[in-house]
């Protein structure tokens, strides 16, 4: 390799190795795309932390001409745009007037249509409950061409920086995400809360901490147990991240007593047990964190298991098996309530 | 801000702009931490496009003592590491013994205890199936400072250089991520296939094409609708990258067929459809395209529904809505399907 990665994102920033590209089955001709730089760059920016862009993102938005960005966009993001570069907020603002999803197109649309680069900045990343589906959609149908970057997912990131890995070899087998903020229109396909209950998946439940409480009950009448280890992490991956757990069973009421507010990341599952462990990030504040953790309580043996949350819940076991041959699992599951009933939480 | 994210990395990779960082709990006094570089780094290297690593993943990348690194992780990747760093392969080759996961956290600790800065490259993002939990609770264990550094999930990335978003509003509310090198002992929570079939979610199907014939059937059996959308992508986001899409019943064929070869993602659920207007990457090949798609073909209406695909399957319309105000759904499922028809694919 003769180049680097940032000898490229120079050459690129400073437009000496633009990259050319055309979509398959467009029917703008050619020419007409050649001469023209207007294209939208649908663009994740992460969950927070602002060195989590990656390298590509951070590439085009240094060579934007527009920035159309939401609510959660940290400032050192937009800083990294071009001075002249316009910098249009389309996100919700409290008291004030947000843009429809249709509007937020029309403007990609047109933006693009003058001529600019327009670099569409979306939280996490933009095919994760983020409508870049739609925006995608709408560029295609004007024939304005396109090209997805993908962002470090919240849904993944967030838990990470809690400690919690959102699968875990024993503990869970897959890892379901979610939105809180469950559209009940005549269109929108409902979430079969029951149905992930019975999955086995971690589940992580982007936003919706002001429905948590009806998620939770309706997990719970879906069979999951009620001691399934929870955890609701507000703010994740930046210093102000607050991060509470509990039981399924308690977790709403919990994070109504901290006053926790949007925007949050709820974890459900046995892999939350192991945030007691693992929670590396200092700048956070691990509320409720178990006085006993410490390296000396991390289990040496492994594979953990999860034995007694069996009854086919997040986490839990659905095929037991107790033959000779079985090794003897750690109760971890067990493990985490007594040492939440120890410490007094 | 006074500096922006590429002075700090400058700085961060010079030595001048040192973190310093320590876990709460940890019982290794911290006079030793403090003057000890040994720690571990758990970075996720992004899903294969070298530029979808992280600005932080590449910041610690160049400052690292010893690479630790698994079979994909791309060269472009590893050549941004200081030259005389060193850069130990664990991954599996064909033909050659493979190391244990037990050994790895061992050369982990041992390397960290020598002092080194030690990054350990993983594919993708490190909690996702990458074993990160365990290597994490291993050094834990041992009093090995460590951080996660996430990075860009294939599961969410693969599918969407192939025009896939893994949710869609009135298509998907959930996306459920799940392995598909099943492990059936008897510690671990098998995978509760027909819990997943119900659920409406997305399904991503990390690796196992191999065992894609059982998976589908078990999908099958569970009740998902055999007409629903499923593609399988091999070597997502490189200029190698192929994609092949048919329905739930045939993709196993289809794929054998093809003779699809590992690493894959499979994705199954109605946002598939969206392939056919959103596959914006070019190096790709795009196999079995249909030859009518094009922005003249994208539906203008929105939202999208897949209501001829209801019975509860992956983006199936669990609670199916006729009232007067509801605006008239296009059937993009039977649509992808006519197209399929007519392509005589």
């Amino acid at each position: 390799m003769s180049i680097t990665l940032y000898e490229r994102a120079k050459a690129e920033s400073e437009g000496t190795a633009e990259r050319t590209f055309q979509r398959p089955g467009d029917t703008v001709p050619q020419s007409h795309e050649q001469s023209s730089r207007g294209r939208v760059f649908l663009v994740g920016a992460g969950p927070g932390d602002p060195e989590l862009v990656t390298l590509k993102g951070l590439h085009i938005l240094r060579r934007a001409d527009i920035v159309v960005y939401d609510r959660l966009i940290c400032p050192e993001l937009l800083d990294e745009a071009p001075s002249q570069a316009e910098r249009v907020f389309v996100g919700k603002e409290s008291g004030r007037h947000s843009m429809k999803q249709e509007e937020i197109n029309a403007l990609l649309i047109k933006f693009a249509q003058q001529g600019h680069l327009v670099v569409r900045l979306k939280g996490g990343d933009p095919f994760v409950f983020g409508r870049g589906g739609e925006e995608a959609l709408a560029l295609a149908h004007a024939g304005i061409p396109f090209e997805v970057v993908p962002g470090v997912s919240s849904a993944i990131a967030v838990p990470a920086y809690a400690g919690i890995p959102v699968t875990h070899r024993n503990l869970a087998s897959s890892v379901t995400i979610v939105t809180g903020h469950e559209q009940s229109s005549c269109l929108s396909p409902a979430v079969n809360w029951e149905a992930l209950a019975m999955s086995g998946s971690t589940l992580v439940i982007l936003m919706g901490v002001e429905t948590l409480s009806h998620i939770t009950q309706r997990l719970l009448a879906g069979g999951l147990h009620p001691d399934t280890p929870a955890a609701v992490i507000q703010q994740g991956t930046v210093p102000q991240q607050r991060v509470i757990t509990d039981t399924l069973l308690n977790i709403a009421e919990r994070a109504r007593a901290a006053k926790i507010k949007s925007p949050t990341v709820t974890v459900i599952g046995s892999v939350v047990a192991l945030s007691d462990f693992l929670a590396w990030f200092q700048e956070g504040v691990q509320e409720n964190a178990s006085p006993l953790a410490g390296a000396r309580d991390v289990p040496t043996q492994f594979p953990f298991s999860s034995l007694d949350a069996i009854g086919g819940g997040a986490g839990g076991l659905t095929s037991p098996c107790r033959g000779a041959g079985c090794p003897r699992p750690i109760p971890l599951f067990l493990a985490w309530r007594r040492r939440r009933h120890k410490s007094g939480t």
